[in-house]
This record gives structure tokens, sequence and C-alpha cells, in this order.
């Protein structure tokens, strides 16, 4: 099963619910939309033909290490140097660093090409983006222009160290211990877990971002630094020297994303390993959050990534698979099931779900290039607060459906889907582990209430409830019968969305065990509703297409029943969700937990 | 990882829920309650000691095939002695064919433990089981005689050929042929896939039931007849003879349930396979539909086990992983995690689901009893139409909750829950055939719509919803906060249900692809309902225990607190799926499949 990439509603989501235009206009004057539309046509050459056919033989043939040495899988190594000399790697980074400056607009629709076609293999970018975005964040001068140039190239690749066997959510509970050396340099001793490409064949060194504690630290979460730690020693230079004292231990057997090495690392067994401190020592968790934003929104496209693959996939399947005739008499024979009913209700909940998280998502990339590159301080400010409340919805919600998702182009498959060799299966395991890292939705819930709900007495949550009605205005206005019932079904999302706002700013502090009992379907009812918001916005271009006679009306009208259907289908969720907030904290905070028999 | 059986919440049920004592006095007087309980803690001994360690074995050393033969999971042979010596196998059948013609209620709380203790190993039963029920069906009494002991003393077993590569779900596609003999004995030639225990080495020899078309029958789903073909012959004493003409070509690779060996079998490749008819030519689909209404319900039953599994792994977890401080500051320290809101929330969703649809399932199994051995005609037939109506949603509704809540399994264990020697998403895996398997959701549910909503004009439908009714007021009459909370929410889900079973009624023939576009969400949406019904009788009736001074105020409580939270936290969803059939149906029938692009 190959991939193609869905272009053509990646523009259609860019142009007009991401408002690609306005923003290359206010702040990337020197492109256009054509030069976005040229690069994401070399991007889907680049992943359609060399990466996705990757993806099963990667599932079948994983990484494995032996003698110390972890082996990618064949036409890894290839594909590596394909994309990183193709200048992909640096595709949003800056300049002054050997990147391209290019909006993150641009860079998320790539993103989520080279996710769909393989999720393994976008790891080791996903994991060296990241890396870089710390360096940015918090590097030294002379850090940054030793790594990230080579990073870039995809001469040296990143790592993030974050995991312990004690210490997952709660990093508090980190225990690596880095002892300062009279040259400035620190020794790193401890044993990291779940190191994504924490050791692999695709690159000649490693730069480990490693989280550790100094031994003046603080024995809270207020004592964490942050260190590079390469797996081979790098001359001032950029030449490599010996290598460091950093051992792959072993390889986890996963449920998916099985190409890509999740590696346990073991820091300074012989002598301790050389390990140079990023900023200030005991800031280490303040600029891992930073970074975390920009991994976490990668994660959330990684979610919409792998429904597309698994959609055309099911897709495919339903076209031509025959059996049984239609429910309505109108073929005596058996037809193909995609004219079954339950089976055009199933790809319609994936291709909606999936048009209404790519909108999500593209929107919020377009806040984050706002954010970052407006002239003006105080758009820049105002649209950094809204992408920061849209990361843990992107990565959350994008991720939960995920799971739905797949699970449903498994079930459209019947048996067959069922069966390792139908490829269907890979989709539903590779993306279980998306709700789970770069922090689960549990914790990406807690963010979106403490750090983005309260701490600004709910302004940009409300303003997001604001801007929902103004849109809902629009579509009655419109006088179009579909419209129209989208925003009847948009108005009383919108509705639940604010009434569970007002819950969270009013009983967090006098009764958070409630609150927190409903922290992740508040996550779910808002990405919810803002990804519906986004889907009507995307009916409403696209009517406005229609009756300025654009000649890709069949287009047009698939994307206004998309989104009636999300509205219909989908939405009405957020009602039942907002009273199981509103309604059921207690009983959660009530129940003893000796009440769980087994 | 080991396995508990809830013996406690089982028998719980069984006497409050499914009316046991009411049933045993009346149907089965020969039997008391402390009889069902002793055989029970049997059956719990040997699921937990013997057959449950042997699950996650299975999963790393599934059968296989060698030289034409297949070996089982070293371990199975002598657990499936010890299942088949203890006379399991018979549990329910009649004592004629050398059963123990014990009621459904009790079979079913001991099919529940064999599967949760290992789904791959339960399968041989399953299927020997639905084998069984088609030759008292519609066998000869020759043939019952031979067959039937044989089977349910372990000598043989059972396997069920229907599906072929173009006929899954619909079998009218069936191209297996039947070509009658002199000797009144037929040569079958065809092929069959995805038959479980198809082949193996727990038994000396397996009865295949087959589908396959004489050559005068009519082309449709008319001309299919059911053929006995035995993998080894057998002559009329029981001895045996030559082996048939079938052969095993291969076994499936699979996402999960990989002990259980998925075959490919070929009939009659050497001049024919030698089978004899059951009972009347062209009257097989009646026969299996018969017969598969007892393993519809068996597989719904494999739902509900994957998840009490599923829920034990992870609350044992739960219970010892450290991590974070509580959110309402009551201590300094990381706590175990299920202190932590959003864990209780997902353990309760795990339980109160659990429960939910064991009491739906024990319930059904009750129904069945009453049907098939109460002395008066017409109660017969009214507890036979109510657990026909249950068939599809036991199947449906489990099925597709167990995708839910083991995956929840996994996301309780974070990162861990993706590593295969964790355990948890074996059963993620295992699960996802159940709503797949017997008749997908799509099919349960049109059997839903077409037989048992349709056919009697929605009578029995909405008799359900008149004892809801009643179970309402009983729950506002109680004066009790937690039951006037519960009552709330089922009468509202009471009122969805209605509206939804007059829109099948009223719209089915005249817009059927409107209505069958909502096929699985009213099955969804009918199986939430009555399954909360369920619970709320639970609720009510533990309530009842503490007004009696019961001195298991623990269990009671959390009982109560169970059904609350299911009927907060789940039970809203009812008006919302009611509002996706109701309003949304055009959406999905009218939307034209070139729209769905890729």
């Amino acid at each position: 099963m190959t991939y193609t990439a869905p272009q053509k509603d990646m523009l259609f989501t860019l142009e007009h619910v991401a408002n690609a235009n306005q923003i290359l206009a206010d702040i990337h004057s020197e492109i256009d939309f054509d030069t976005i539309a040229g690069v994401m046509d070399e991007a889907a050459k680049l992943t359609q033909d060399v990466i996705a056919p990757l993806n099963r033989l990667g599932d079948l043939e994983p990484s494995f290490l032996k003698d110390g040495k972890v082996t990618t899988t064949a036409g890894f190594k290839n594909a590596f140097d394909q994309y990183t000399q193709g200048g992909w790697q640096g595709l949003s980074h800056p300049e002054d660093v050997g990147g391209q400056n290019l909006p993150k607009l641009l860079a998320t629709a790539c993103m989520e090409m080279l996710n769909s076609a393989n999720l393994s293999f976008a790891l080791c970018s996903l994991l060296t983006d990241g890396s870089i975005e710390a360096l940015l964040t918090a590097g030294s001068e002379e850090q940054k222009q030793l790594f990230i140039p080579r990073m870039i190239s995809g001469q040296w690749t990143g790592s993030m160290n974050l995991t312990e066997p004690q210490a997952g959510s709660d990093l508090a509970l980190v225990r690596t211990r880095a002892e300062p050396q009279a040259d400035g340099t620190y020794k790193v001793f401890g044993t990291k877990i779940f190191i994504t490409y924490g050791d692999h064949d695709l690159a000649e060194n490693i730069i480990h971002l490693v989280l550790a504690r100094t031994p003046s630290a603080p024995e809270d979460i207020k004592g964490i630094s942050l260190f590079i730690v390469p797996k081979v020693n790098v001359n001032p230079d950029g030449s490599l020297g010996a290598p460091n004292d950093v051992q792959c231990l072993s390889l986890e057997h996963k449920l998916g994303i099985k190409a890509s090495p999740t590696a346990v690392l073991q820091f300074g067994d012989n002598g301790g390993a050389t390990g140079y401190l990023i900023g200030e020592e005991n800031r280490g968790l303040e600029y891992m959050f930073i970074m975390m934003n920009a991994a976490r929104f990668a994660v959330g496209i990684q979610g919409l990534s792998v429904m597309e693959r698994s959609y055309q996939h099911a897709l495919s399947y339903a076209r031509e698979r025959l059996q049984s005739r239609p429910v309505d008499g109108s073929a005596r024979e058996a037809v193909a099931i995609i004219h079954h009913p339950d089976v055009k209700r199933m790809l319609l909940t994936m291709k909606s779900t999936i048009e209404a998280c790519r909108a999500m998502a593209y929107h919020a990339a377009g806040l984050s290039d706002i954010a970052h590159h407006h002239a003006d301080a105080e758009v820049r400010a105002a649209a950094l607060a809204q992408y920061e409340f849209m990361v843990p919805l992107v990565k959350g919600y994008s991720t939960e459906q995920s799971i739905d998702v797949t699970s449903l182009g498994v079930q459209i498959h019947g048996g067959m889907g069922f069966i390792e060799e139908t490829g269907a299966a890979q989709y539903y395991r590779d993306a279980r582990i998306l709700p789970i890292y770069e922090g689960t939705t549990a914790i990406q819930a807690n963010d979106l209430i403490g750090r983005k709900t309260l701490r600004d007495g709910g302004a940009v949550a409300l303003s997001f409830a604001d801007q929902i009605g103004l849109t809902v205005s629009e579509l009655n206005q419109s006088g179009n019968a579909s419209l129209t019932a989208i925003a009847t079904s948009l108005s009383a999302a919108n509705a639940a969305y604010r009434s569970v706002v007002a819950h969270v700013l009013a009983h967090t502090k006098s009764n958070p065990n409630n609150v927190f009992a409903g922290s992740v379907p508040y996550l779910k009812l808002a990405g919810l509703t803002i990804s519906a918001w986004h889907s009507a916005r995307a009916a409403l271009a696209a009517q406005a297409q229609l009756d300025a006679g654009n000649n890709d009306g069949e287009f047009m009208t698939a994307k206004i029943q998309t989104a009636l259907f999300y509205a219909q289908h989908l939405l009405p969720q957020a009602s039942a969700i907002a009273s199981s907030i509103t309604e059921g904290g207690e009983a959660v905070a009530q129940f003893d937990v000796s009440g769980f028999y087994s």
C-alpha cells in the first residue's frame, strides 16, 4: 500500500483555514504561496517514493542491537541521506545555523507527509528537531555553531534523555548525576530509558541532551540541569574524538513503531560520560519545556499523519472489496463495500476527523509563525498565547483520535484487517504510543488546566469561544442548509465548552480532585470543539469558492459535507463530555480506591 | 501478571441482576445457588492456576505449521486435557450426549473465566461448542450420538468453515462444492479461510462443519448446505479410519490471539473430502444462524473477559507505580498513581463498563435458560424474543467497548504499556478481532435492525424501554442521592433510545440508506442504555443490601458508585448518539463516494 500526499486538501487548509497568504505577506514576504506549493510537491515526491515504501519493511525487520551496535532497517540510511541532503531537516530552522528559515506552516505540511510515510523513520528527525530547539533556546553561541549545523546536515542527530525507570511523567524523580570537573565540563552518571534513536547507524554521531542533577542541586523539580553528552566526543573544530562513556544496553520490544530504536542508555560506567552544561544550572526543565512545545506539536502531527495513512489504506480496500448487495436494492450483485452505509460512515468518521485535526494543527502552526516573526510585539504576544493553548489540544486530541481512527481502519478491512500482511494493523499498533510519549494525554490535560486556562483566568480559553461565536453567526447568515446545520451543532458545543471553562475556573482551587477528574475530558471537549470550528471555517470557505464559481465543485462540495458529518456525528459528544465533567467529578473524587476489587 | 476470577462480582450479578435463584427454582430445581458457586470455584482454580499462566507464552510462541502439521503452544495440550477431563466442555450441553445440562447462567460465568484466562486457548472450546450446537440443531440422531459425546470428552474438537476468500460477511458468495455420491455421502471441494483451530494437536480428530453448495442448488443465499467433514474419517463405531482429503495450507500471522491457529483449509485436492449432509439440503445457513446466536453471545463474553483481564493488569500497576504528588497537596512525596484523578477515572471507566457488560450478558444468559427450559410456552417465547434481541448487543457492544477498555489498560501503564514484556499490549491486540469475527459489528447491527427490531414492529425493542422506565421510577422513589442521579441520566438515555427505535421503525423502508448509516450507532446506543439499566439494577440491589445490614458495605458502596460513574460519564453519550442517527443519516446517505479523495 502506497501513500499519496493529500496536497489538495493541505493547500486548501493552508490557504483558507490557516490564512497562509496573510501570514506570508506579514512575515515572510520573500516567499509566496506558489513557493509553498512547490516545496510541498518536492516533499511529496521524497516521502511517497523513497520513505513510504520502507514503512512495512521497518515493521517486519526492525532496528536491532548486536555487539553494542544498533543497525536500522535496510534502506533507512539511504533514505536518511536523501532527506538530510535535500535540506529537509533545516526547513524551519534559522539561516545562521544552516537552516532555511521557512514558515512553520510549510514545515508542518511537510512533517505531516514525512510521518504519514513512515512514523518510525520520522522520529529521528523529530527528536533531532527537538534537540536543535533546546540548543537554540539555551545553548551558548559556541554550542549552537558547533552542533546545530551538523545536526541539520545529517552528519549528526539529536536525542532527548529525560526518562529513567522511576521517573516518567514525574521528572522530579530524576537521579542521573553530573559532577563538575576542573575544566568546566561534567562527568555524567546514570541510566536513561525510552530514548528514541538513542543509538543507530544513520549518522556518525548522536548529540544526547540529558537531564541530570549537579551535586549541589535541590532535590526536587528545581534541581535539574540540561547537558550535552555526545555519543562520540567532539573537538572544538567539529572533528570527532574518542567514544564517550555512553553505552546502549538494550532496545525495547514494542507494540509498534518497531523500526524506531528505543534505547536504554547507560552513562558513565567507565569513569563518567563527558557532558557540557546548557545554559544555567538548575534551569534544565525550563529549557526542556520550551523545546517540548515543539515536540508535542510534532507528536500531534504524528497523530494526524497516521490517521491519514490508515484512511488511505482503508479507502483503497473499500473501493476494491466486493461484498453484499446494497441495502436500498439498487443492485442485484455484491457491490464494493464503500457503497454500504456503515462503511461510508466509518470512512467519513476518518476523513472528517483527519480534516478537522489538520485544520486545527495548521491554524496553530500559523499562530506560531506570527508569534515568532510578526513585527508587532502585541500581535506576537497574543498569537503566542493562543498557540500555547493549542499545543496540548493538537497533541492530546489528535493522538487520542488516532486510536479510534486507526481502529476503524482495521474494522473496514474485516477479517483481513487482523492479518498483519494486510498492513492496516500496523497503524493501529504504531498509533498507540502517540497519546503516551512526549507527555501522556493526562499530562497534556494538566498543562491545559494549569498553565493554559487558570494562569490567565481563562482569557485565552474564552477568546476561542468568542471566535467560535463569530463563526456561528457567519454560518447562520449564509442561508445555506448545510452551513446552518453546522451552526446549530457548533453553537451547542461552544456553550458546553464555555460551561466547562467556567467550571474549571470556579472549582480547581477549592476542589482539585473533582476538576482534575475531568481534565482529559476537558481536553477532548476543547479539541473537539475547536477542531469542529476550523472544520466549519473550511466549509464556509468551500461554499465561498462554490459561490465564486470554483471549477473543482466536487472537492468543495465534499468539503462542506465532511464538515457537516463532523458536526452531526462527532460534535454532539461535546455536551455529553461537558456533563461528565460538571456533573461527574464528584463520582470520581469520592470513590475510595479500596473499592477497586480484583 | 496472574488472573483472579472476580467471583464476588460474578455471584452478586448472577443473584441480583440475572435473577439466578428464581430461574433455578423454576427450571433447575435439582441445583441451588450454592452448587453454582461451588462449580464456579472449581472453574476459578483451573483457569487461574493452569490456563491463565499460558496466556503470555502463547503470544510469544504461537501455534505453528510444519510439514503439514500444526503444533500448539507448549502446555496447551496438558491444559486442554485437564479442561475436558474436568467435564467443562459439556457444562451446558444435554445429558443424553454426555453433557451436564447445567444452566447457561453458570456456563456463562465459567466461560468468562476461561476467556479472561486465555482468549486463544478458549477459542478451541468456543468453536467446539458452536459445532455441537449446530449438530444438536440439525444433525440426525446417529450423527449426534456419534460425534457429540466425543467432542464433549475432548477426544475430538469442532470447527466452523464458513469464510472463503471472496465470501466473508456475504455468505451468498460461497463457492465450495459438495457432490453427492452413490452411498449417500458427498465429495467436498473448496478453500476455506480464517478457520479457527482448523488444525491443531490438542485432539485426535477435528469435526469440520462446512458450508458448501450441491450441484443442483440455487446460486444465491438459498443454495447453501451444511456438511460434516472430519479431518480423519470416522467409522460407524467411532474408531478412526484413513485421513480425509483436507489439508491445512497455512496459518495466518495475526495482530493478536496468536496462539489460536487460524487455518487456510483445502478440501478435496486429492479426489474430494468425504462429507455428510446435516439436515436438509439448502438449509445450511438457517442451521448456521441458530448456532451463530450461541457463538455470537460467546464472543460477546470474550469482550467482557478481555476487559476484565486488562483491568486487573492495569489496576495492579496503578497500585504499585509511584509517580507525582497528588493534585490536592495531600502528600509531599510521589504517590501510587491510582490516587491521581485521571487514573481513577480511567480505572472507573474500565470497571464500570465491565460490570455493566457483565450484568447485561448474565441477564441475557438467564433469558436463554428460561427460553429453553421453562415449563410455560408463553414464558419461553417471550424470553426467547428478548434473548435474541440481546445477542447482537452482547456481541456488538461488549466487543466494541473492549477496544476502548484495553486501550485504557495500555494508557494507565504509560510508556511501559507500549513495551510488549509488560503484557498490557497483548489484550489491546487480542481484543481487536472481537468486533470482527462471528459477524462484524455492522453485521450485528443489520441483524438488530432487520430481524430484531423491524420484524415485530419494535415490540421487543420497546419492551426494554418500558422495563427501563420501571427501574427509573424505582430509582427515583429511593430518595437516595446516588440512585436518583442515576435515574436522571438513565431516563434521558431511555428517551433517546425510544426516539431512535421510532426512527428506525418509521424510515427503514422509505430511506434505508439513511437508517443503516445509523445502524452501528443504534447498536451502541441500545447496548449502552440496556447495560446502564442493568448497572442501575445492580445499584438498587446493592442499596437494598446496605439497607438490610449486609456486612460487606465496602463492596456494596463501590457497586453503587460504579453504577453512578457509568451513568454520569458514559451514559450521557446516549443523547449524542441518538442525535447522530436521527439528524445525521442524510449526511452519510447523500455523500457521493467520489468525494473520498486520496
